[in-house]
């Protein structure tokens, strides 16, 4: 069954980025500390190209979303970061090489059309009328699987405004980043219910909630 | 040995009050939410001289919080709301009644000296020359129990600052407030290491820093 999650890294003070993000630090200052209990997990690097990598239960626990994964919807920052028309972005064919980790449909928000890109397995699609419709189109491509928000916060504050996120996993590491983009802004009350709590060797704290309403 | 905590509910968006906090309503809207997972058990219940009430997990906590307890620093609106002068204060004695859960001695932050307050067991002394000679003078009431820094937000955020906070408790509740007192705000950078982690039957997370630098 087809479940609508997002899942992201935030820090303990609630930033998914650190201050000052810009095209060659997208993360902002300190935001890499965001993604230190994931990037040297067997899963991650498998997905970026690498060898090795631990087999911990941040690995296993990574995986099994990774398995369930049929279709993304992302910001336009995050496939490239650029705004403006295509012609003009310094970066048209994304951050994510020829090779994107993704190798499923990915459903990008835009407001300026194009047609879609396709890097290896992954097809990047550019969607200019809004969540909901990204949403529905990644439902269908997504099969069996859920269709992950992967982000950025924009996205996922749209997803749950408009009432369309199912399930929210935070992993909640230990750093303050004093700044940033903030995960939680104008995204009203929903009503959230903690289904699962999963520790973690890096001393992430792993959270799932549903959204009920 | 005497270490110096911090123990606060918080909302998942990163909130210790609602907004609109006022006198009638110190906790703002919603702000109620954030303690419903402790006001039921049995050792709040008799902190606050009420019979009965759950003896689970969530008690547990709690109540080894308290028994540790040796002083505590709290800010002045924690204490009576106020902000002037005494005798302008429109609750001179405080929130917490003729007998207050405290059964100990209570360091108030304040800008207007005033004599010590003893109600019941516990005594009220009002510090004017900062949070350093607060936790100073708490340490020395503590015996061997811990100082508290029973809150509000902005007494928490001194002592992280001040760099004498060791041990942070947060209560994260899975709602979101929306807006209201932020617990992260301007307290730089600390280091923490998260060394405890403890589910709740009332899917509250409760995770335990220690702050290393």
């Amino acid at each position: 069954m087809t479940n609508v999650i997002a899942e992201i890294s935030v820090s303990l003070d609630g930033f998914v980025a650190g201050p000052n993000a810009t095209l060659e630090n997208p993360l902002g200052e300190g935001g890499e500390l965001l993604h230190e209990w994931v990037v040297p997990t067997k899963t991650f690097q498998e997905m970026h190209g690498g060898e090795g990598g631990l087999t911990n239960s941040d690995d296993e626990l990574f995986a099994a979303s990774v398995r369930r994964q049929g279709a993304v919807v992302m910001g336009r920052r995050m496939f490239s970061g650029g705004e403006g028309p295509w012609d003009q972005d310094p970066n048209p064919s994304g951050w994510w090489g020829d090779e994107p980790p993704f190798h499923a449909s990915v459903f990008v928000l835009t407001h300026h059309a194009r047609d879609p890109l396709v890097l290896g397995e992954t097809t990047f699609n550019f969607v200019t009328d809004g969540i909901e419709s990204a949403i529905e189109q990644a439902r269908a491509a997504a099969g069996d699987g859920d269709v992950a928000i992967g982000g950025g916060a924009a996205a996922i504050q749209q997803a749950i405004t408009a009432g369309l996120l199912e399930e929210l996993r935070l992993h909640v590491v230990p750093v303050l980043l004093g700044g940033g983009v903030r995960l939680f802004e104008n995204v009203g009350r929903p009503e959230l219910e903690r289904t699962q709590l999963a520790d973690s060797p890096s001393g992430v704290t792993h959270l799932t909630f549903r959204v009920t309403r």
